[in-house]
Parts: structure tokens; sequence; C-alpha cells
């Protein structure tokens, strides 16, 4: 039996875009004579549909386009289909696995474990099942799972997140094959997790395993496909692109053979942090309706990566830097900007913000003189932001934000100043992690894109004179692993100090990311890369009390 | 026996802060001689707490303080406790209910029905207790519950959300007395349905119903306190204040005799509504630790009703309107909004934004002349957010925003212009509830504090001359009710046209707010007072399709 796997980009909301896409790779399965075309989780949706669910036409509309147009070409071709797609029952709204054959739906799979962590919000929209059938494929045995029904191994996982193992009970049915049809999410170190848990699952029922994964980017979330084939040795067979759209075929005869060619373990790289930026970076633009990009270009490293980013992300062609000095620019930032809009080969602007700097500093200053105060340093940013934003409005950009999140993190930054823009393409990316995007950068091209002068100079805002981030932070290397802490491991700050971090630090850190709170909920969207961002799987509270525990 | 009902406002997070204000009314209750004091859901954390509940510290720290301080108190007065507390079992978190007496944990009573709806998020760290048992106050019998576990009676309820009751499993043990442990935000229609299903409930189980709820703003949730005693008749003997924390009497024997005197039923109303948008104020500015606010009095509706209801709660001498004219401002509303503040006692500068503007046109525009375009709209609104942030920054104000939930919902509103601001005290209250708060404002000072000429003028943006908001929207008269329906009861576009509304109207509209979600990603916290506002209860994508369904 030949099985046909459709790793696919929908886009949330667009149904019928996303059946013409599904409707198009089952022709192209029926053309490679695949038996069963498979396809991800809520496919025609896209995931996360988010509160689209609670459109009762939406979900009407989904299911006739299911029954309309899906079920009759099963009919016609005698090809069976599996669908992720939402499913009402008794009032109650479940995530499913349809089985669509001969013009039938031959079976419905529900999801039992409905996560709620993070970014995921199942719990909101769905109901449990209480657990379902093994289904015949010819005289194979198989057990039809969706994304999270697999990930309670409880000799796997030492603090399992849910009660139940949806995948224990089905397999006292007797399984060869498990499919899982996925969504799910990039961030560093999933895909070591998930090559090292799915042979596990392989040996451990003595079945095989195809993990069918969601490809492309939904406002922040990137979803990096890399769909997998195990045999039931747990051998990999195959492993799908990370960034595009692919249909693979799979002969179920493979799969209970030793492998004679393996796929060697991925294990996550900045690479793969670099491609999962630009398709977030391609597909929010796309998803928009957007070509071109405006960004500011200060001379510093941040903006720099960001530009090399949607550079190769959007062509060169569609990125616009303005270079917009003041007087407290150094020397070479106005220089070293240019230098990597020529090496980047995108266009460039520059206009000074001297003038109205001025304008505002008589409007608002008694003495009509720089004071040099914190507002000061706002306005600067905020003029800034305010000629991007005209930009972006008059000629059709779509505005990049520059900012890393070590600086989101502790507040360093301004709010309608450079935290201004639709997509934040580093605001997953800590300080640290910036420099290897530019080392790594400059590596594949060979030569130093990003100017040497951009990666060696101290860190600076420049809106004051001879200004360096370290007066007011503390350096990268100690402030990037306390956030990692906090932010991505759920540290409590005494844990953090017990981890051998100075504690006057430790507790300056939290009390600034604490405080900042304001200003990441206006903040634009970024795409996430870390297992914790400051995006939709953040729920902190603003108004709070900054007591220490 | 005497129970005393302590209705607090908690600061989320600030746990020495609120165990402070905790011990302080136990005091006060053992001072009126009371026999058991209670205190409401997650009283010392405050509720929600979020992500905080990530941080193991966190609930240590909370234990800490009910085991080291609380509990002794109780062993030394030989007065209970009842409060709402985190508690972890096998791993698992809790929101539970901790009945606390002589010196120890006497019972503790885990919540079932976990909200993941709307605001409300609890599955993400609370796991579902399976219910609990009936504890005896003396001879009476007390079913100790918190907040949702009482919220899904069958009978009452047409589509109950989940499918278990604990308060029917707990009946079945003969309960007399329902104490309810509340943190429930308010949303019009709220009141009502409260003060119809508890009578209800009170008369199905005869049971008398002690409801006792959180008063007090935490971010955009606003908890309404009104909390609610009811004889087992399903009298009702008391109703506690909306907006102020207050320790109430209960005697257990005036709870199973007819009343004497009841309470009248209270009915959502623009009061209730005025009420809570004024503490809302007054706790964002008080728990992030603002005095003084600053706005921009453009001399239109909205800004006049911001400043109204901010001049009531932090006192008219903690506001300061600024005036912002530009070329295109119409003739009346500088004067207008002189006047407004003048009435409402508050201060206020003018401030021209011509020479800014006139900076960025020849900074910007190749011919140095404005071309009206919407660049220069959006370049307007963005000079006076730059001046109302610097006025912010340097004199420490936290800048209001002034703009309706009906601009905010198509869109029609700017980026890092009028959106900029700390708090939004109108962007859950729609363009039609404006106009009902201006003239129930004027009703009460008992003359047009808001002048009439405010109130009649048509609604416009002033960012072009002779501009009005109905050059671009449909009359709010018909906006408003398709807004209503499309975003708080959930009605698909098709069900909206169905009830008669214009079809044309109703997809531009819908369109409209799909497109806008951007905006709205980055905008700032506001005020909720409907079933579902654009805060944290929104959960919409920004990329996706504009199907209609």
């Amino acid at each position: 039996m030949r099985i046909a796997m459709a790793q696919l980009n929908p886009t949330i909301g667009a149904l019928e875009k996303n059946l013409r896409n599904v409707i198009t790779h089952y022709q192209e399965g029926l053309e490679k004579k695949a038996d069963l075309v498979v396809f991800s989780e809520l496919a025609l949706t896209g995931y996360p549909p988010r509160d689209l669910l609670n459109y009762k036409g939406f979900l009407d509309k989904e299911r006739a386009l299911i029954e309309d147009e899906l079920i009759p070409l099963t009919a016609q071709s005698g090809v069976p289909i599996i669908i992720g797609a939402n499913h009402r029952q008794n009032n109650r709204l479940y995530n499913a696995a349809l089985f669509l054959e001969k013009g039938t739906i031959k079976s419905i799979h529900l999801k039992t474990l409905l996560p709620y962590f993070d970014v995921f919000d199942e719990t909101r929209y769905y109901t449990s099942s209480p657990g379902g059938q093994v289904e015949m494929l010819g005289n194979l045995p198989v057990a039809i799972t969706i994304c999270e029904d697999i990930w309670n191994d409880m000799s796997y996982f030492n603090n399992p997140l849910y009660d139940t193992n949806p995948l224990e009970k089905l397999s006292a049915q007797g399984p060869r094959l498990i499919i899982n049809l996925s969504a799910s999410p990039y961030h560093y170190g999933k895909h070591t997790l998930r090559e090292d848990m799915l042979p596990f699952l392989a040996q451990k029922y003595d079945s095989a395993i195809l993990y069918l994964n969601q490809v492309g980017a939904n406002d922040e979330l990137v979803f990096d496909g890399s769909s997998l084939v195990y045999n039931n040795r747990g051998e990999l067979l195959y492993r799908g692109p990370v960034d595009r759209e692919e249909l693979f075929l799979v002969e179920t005869a493979d799969l209970f053979t030793p492998a004679e060619l393996t796929v060697s373990p991925d294990r996550d790289s900045i690479e793969t942090v670099k491609t999962i930026l630009e398709m977030g970076t391609r597909d929010y633009f796309a998803k928009t309706g957007f070509k071109k990009a405006v960004l500011g270009l200060s001379g510093g490293i941040d903006s720099a990566v960001v530009a090399a980013l949607a550079a190769n992300a959007l062509g060169p062609e569609n990125v616009l830097g303005i270079i917009m000095p003041s007087p407290y620019s150094s020397r070479h930032s106005k220089e070293d900007a240019l230098e990597l809009a020529k090496n980047l080969g995108i266009k460039s602007r520059v206009i000074s913000i001297n003038e109205p700097f001025n304008t505002f500093i008589k409007l608002l200053n008694d003495q009509k003189n720089p004071v040099m105060d914190l507002a000061e340093e706002n306005l600067q940013a905020r003029l800034r932001g305010l000629i991007l934003m005209q930009i972006s409005n008059r000629e059709g950009h779509l505005a990049l934000v520059t900012g890393n999140k070590s600086e989101l993190a502790v507040g360093y930054s301004t709010l309608y100043g450079d935290m201004a823009g639709g997509l934040a393409i580093l605001s997953d990316v800590r300080k640290m992690m910036v420099y290897e995007l530019a080392h790594h950068i400059n590596k594949l091209h060979g030569k130093a894109v990003i100017p040497e002068s951009i990666i060696q100079k101290a860190p600076s805002a420049e809106l004051r004179p001879d200004q360096k981030d370290e007066d007011s932070l503390p350096p990268y290397k100690f402030l990037d692993p306390i956030l990692e802490l906090y932010l991505e491991k759920n540290y409590s700050p005494s844990e953090i100090i017990a981890e051998g971090h100075d504690e006057e630090t430790v507790k300056r850190v939290i009390k600034m990311v604490d405080t900042a709170e304001y200003k990441r909920r206006q903040a634009a969207i970024g795409l996430r890369i870390s297992p914790y961002s400051f995006g939709a799987g953040r729920r902190a509270p603003v108004a709070r009390g900054f007591e220490h525990y």
C-alpha cells in the first residue's frame, strides 16, 4: 500500500483557499498512485483557528466544503482521505481526524489530550474525547491520532501533563501503524525532542509511525514541517523539509523491514533558527498581503540581522532601510549602515531626525534646549518610529521592529519608538543569539555582509553622548542566562540565585522584567523560537505586586 | 452563629500586602464577635494571578504565609477562617478553599469547574477536582464552593458548559448553606444574571447562600463586589457595595426565617457602568503607582467622557488635558475643550501641532506641502501621541487613551497616535453608550459639565477639512448593533444579515473588524464592561483569510 502524506501551509480561516490546496495535493497523490492521502490537523481552517471557532457559520462552511467537495472525490477515485477537521457532536466541538472513503465519512477519530499551556488554548474550544478505535487499512491496523494524543507516554516523560495516555489505550487493540496529524510550532529543542520520543514509541509499541506536521507561519507561530517516517524498529526513513510544502509517499512494506538507509537525526542548530525566522517573515508578509518591508538601520547589530533576514526572506529589492541619524549618533553608525545596505543589496535612505528633534525641543522644553532626560531619549526613538510609519503608510511597506528579546524583556526599548511596527523578527531571540545569527549569516555568505565593525562595536542605543547598553543593563552574557531561567524555565528568583548568579543582578533583572510588562502588552507580533516567548503564550499581569519569592 | 464575610480588593502578586489586608479584616471580624471569617477566591494572590502560578517560589510563599501567619491566628482566637488559596497535591495544582481552624487546616475544598472561556484560563494552571464533601459548621451542614462550581445548574442553563454539576453532587449530602468564594469580573448583564440564578439555587436546594465576590480592578478586569446573601427561600437579605471593600456580618439564624426586609434586585444600569469604569481607572493607577493622568482633549465626546470619568476617579487636580489643535481642527473644538476643562476643574494646556506638522511635511514630502493622504492624517494623530508621551515620560503622568470600542473595532484609529497610552477607559464602550455616559454624567452634575456643543456635534476625527466619521463609517446607530452581534454574541455574518441588517453594511463592517486586528494587537489595556472585549479574552488571528460565511 502506498500512502501519500501532504505537509501543507494553510492560512488561518481561508477555508476555500486551503481546500483548493488540499485538492491539488490529493490529485497529485492520485497521479502518483497513492492508495490513501493524509492531511494534517485542522487542515482546512489552519492551526490555530482560535476564536474563529466561536462562529457557527465558520464551522458550517468548513463542514460543507468537506461534504460538498472532498467527500465526492473519494467516491470518484476510490482513494480515501484522512484529514484533520472540526467535528460537532451532541452540542460539543471536537478536534477530529475524518476518514473519508467511497463518498462517506467512514470513521471519525477525536482528540483526547487538549493542550492548554503556553500558546495552546484547545480547552477553550474543544471537548476531550474518552478515546477511539483502531482503524483497518486493508489488513493493517492503524491508530489514527491527533498531535498531543501521542505526547503523554508515562514511561518517557518524568512528569506527564495529563492523567491519561490515549496511545496506550489504542495500543491494546494492536495497531501496527501510528498516523499522527499534527500542527506543532517550532521552538528550539523541539526537533531533538521529537526525534528522541517518536522512535521510543515505535519501539515500545512495535509500530511504524507517520508523523505529519503543518508547515509555515501563522502570526507568531512558525510550524516547522519536518514530518517524520519511522519503521517499527524506530529507524528514521524520511524527514520532510522545514520550510516548504511537500507531498511524500510511503510504501507500507518499507515500514516493517529493517531500513537500508536511515536519515540521521536532526539537532537544533542556528541554521534552523535562521530558516524559521525567514519563513515566519515570508509568511507574515504573504498572509497579510504585504510585499515590501521598511526598517530603521541604526548601524547596530539587531537592525543589521533583521535586514539580512528580511532580505533573504522577501528579496533584497523589497527591503528598504532608513538611516536616521541624530546629534547623538556615533561617527560610524551611518557609514556602517550604508555599507550593510550595499552588501545586502537593499535600498536605503538617510533622513536625519535633527530638525524634528529641534522643533519638539522648542515646543516642549521651557528653556528651548535639550535637557538630556529620558523623555528626550524616547523622543528620538519616537521620531524615528514616526518616520518609519509615515513611509509605511504612504508607500505600503510593512514596518519591521528590530529589537531583540533581551531588551524587550528588561524594557530597554521605547513604546511607539523602536517598538513601532507590524512584525518583530527578533523579539524572541536573545542578544547573544543575535550575535550567533550574525556570525552564521556572514559564514553562509562567505564574507562579512554584516560588517565586522557592526558586530564588534559595544551595543548602544545612541540616544545620548557615548551611551552604552551596559550603562543601564548587566552585560548580555550575564543577562541572557538569567532571562532564560526566569522566562523559559520558570525558575523563581531564589532558584536562579541558587544556580550561582549574582543576587543583586538577579533581583535587578527580574524587577526590570516584571515592570516592563506594560510595554510588551503593546508590542508587535514577534516570531516565536523559544519555549516561552512574549506572545500569545504569555499571560502576565501588568498592575501587580513586585515582591520577592 | 455569626459569619463575617470580607469583600476585599487584592493586588495581583502582592502576597504580603494582601495578607496584611486579610489579617486586618480578620481582626475586625474578631472585634465584631464573628464565629467565622470568610475570604474570597485566591485571596492572597489576587485573581487572576495568571502565569505567576508557573513559579514554584510564588506558590511556596503563598503557602508559607498561610502556615506561618494565618493558621496561628486561628489557634490564638479560636475563630476559624475560610479562604481561597492555591493548593498542590500529587504534583497537581488546585484552586482551593482552605478551612483553617484551631491552628490547622481542617479541610480543603477543591474547585471542579475550571472556566476556560473569554478572559478565563484556569485549565492552563489547575487540575479539576472530582468533587468534595459538605463541611459541618457546628451543626449546620455547609457546601463550601468556589466560583464556577455553582454555575452549571442543568435545569437553569439551557446549554450548560460542563458535563458535571458539583453543587448537585454536594447537595446529596444535604447542605443547608452554600458558601461561594468568587472572583467574578463585571460585564453588563451579569448583575441581572447573578440575582436571577442565585435565588433559583437557594429555592431548588432549600439552602441559604453566601456569595462572596472580589472587588476592585486588576488590569482590564473589574471585579464588582456586590456580594450577596440569600436566605433558604431565595430572598435577598444583603448586597455588598460595587466599588469598595467591606466586612459584613451574617447571623445564620436569619438565613432560615422569612425575611422581614428584602433588598430589591439590581438591574444593570449606566450608573453601574460609570462606577465600574471609575473604579477600573482608580485601581489601575493605584496598582501601577501612578497618581496623575494626561490625555488629549479634542473637543469631541470621547475625550470629554474620559476626562470626566478620570476627574471623578483620580480627582480633577490629578488630570491634565492637552489641547492640540491642527490646521484642520474645527473652530469650536478648542473652545469646547477649554470649557470642558474648566467645568471639570482639571488642568489644561494648549500645544499646537502646526509646527511639528510642517517640519515633517518638509522632511518627508517631495513637494514640501501637505498632500492630504491617509499618512498625513496618521501623522497628525501620531504627533499628538508623541506630545502626550513626552509629557507622560517627563512629568510622570500616565497617558489615557480616549478611543471607544466602535472605532477600535473597525480600526478607525491610529496606532502610536490616538491609540498611544497606558489605559483605555472606553475601549470596551461602544459609541452609543459613550453618549449615554455623557448624558448621565451631566444629569448627575445637574448641569452640562460636558458642554452640549460637544454632545451635539457630528463625530469627527478632524484630520482633514470638514471630515466626519460618517464619511468613512456607517452611522453609529447602525454600526453598534452589528458590532454587538458579531463580537459579543458570536453571530456569523449571515446570521447578522438574517436579523435584518443591511447586507452591504454588514459585510463592510465585518471586513473592517477583521482587518483591524493588527491594530488591536498593540492596543492599550482597556477596561472590560462587555461580555467580550478586545482584551485578554480575545484570541483572534491577524494574518488570516477574509472569506465570508
